[in-house]
């Protein structure tokens, strides 16, 4: 997606370790109108008439899914990190590693919001390792329910997590893929 | 706003320890189009066309807040918990208790997203205690920037957070303010 990654491009930095620094507009600071124009370039890739939700994690792909599922016409639901004191039982949960935290994250999500007639689409922001997702992908196995597809803005290729899910088979698409990071110098991933 | 009400009334449910549970349409599965109503119904509180951003605290303020932003056609911001390492210095800091974790929680806020020339409308799904809105006042504070508003969507007004924040002056409007919670029973505060 072009708009996407010319926004990269202009206002992305690389911090040491490959961190990528795209808080201005996709997450800390978010530009609504560019959630918008992802929102309908999905369309290209799912068929998104034919989901009853869209889910996502937690905190940063909040955003995006909104608007996406604001679209899409349809609820929007995120599965939380650890235990709070205002989810009662009946959860599904998948362990994950956080490399943002540096530590294990225990995804939750009430069976009430996800059940196995629901056919779904995963969005997030971004992807890594793809922990995340993975966890999202194994709640909506537990729930018995249809994996519809898995939708990233920006993915960082080179660590894998998006190749892991091509590889099995998933309807995955990363709206930018990142082959390589240096200061001043990103490279993108052929379009697909 | 009787839309919210009716929902609350139809779909809350009230835990032990006064805890209310919403989460079937506003704070784990999420009702877009209840959020753009709600989102129209601030512009009746809020000059929304005199502000430059939106501000919320992660994580599930987040989808509502963006819906505001978009209708009122400004970026959306949220402050971040704790410390992950993809935001470098620059931040600004306040701390806050977390009744939902039982623990202090740091919320940061970099200081490019958020500026003296700023004029912020705080948006929130749920006040309780009013940590989290406390915190966010305070680093509009910090920046010097202007505090336009706050506006949340359900507010427990029996847990003070609300009445601490309309006792200082602040331009503060809940759509529902519920005064009492037992099960079964919910009873909101007269119409302000």
């Amino acid at each position: 997606m072009q708009l996407l990654k010319d926004r990269i491009q202009k206002e992305g930095r690389v911090l040491p370790g490959n961190i990528i620094k795209v808080d201005g507009f996709l997450n800390h600071r978010v530009d609504i109108r560019l959630m918008e124009e992802i929102a309908k370039e999905f369309e290209l890739y799912f068929n998104t008439r034919d989901i009853t939700m869209v889910l996502t994690a937690e905190a940063s792909g909040i955003a995006l899914a909104a608007i996406c599922a604001q679209r899409y016409n349809v609820p929007m639901v995120f599965a939380k990190k650890a235990k709070s004191d205002n989810i009662e039982g009946g959860l599904y949960q998948s362990e994950i590693y956080s490399y943002t935290y540096k530590k294990k994250v225990t995804q939750i999500l009430s069976k009430e919001w996800l059940t196995a007639g629901d056919r779904v689409l995963i969005i997030d922001d971004f992807m890594a390792n793809g922990e995340a997702v993975r966890g999202l992908c194994d709640l909506v196995s537990q729930a018995g329910a249809a994996l519809m597809g898995v939708g990233i803005a920006i993915e960082k290729g080179f660590q894998g997590g998006g190749d892991r899910l091509r590889n099995m088979g998933v309807n995955y698409h990363a709206l930018a893929v990142i082959e390589s990071a240096e200061p001043g110098h990103i490279v993108f991933r052929d379009d697909m």
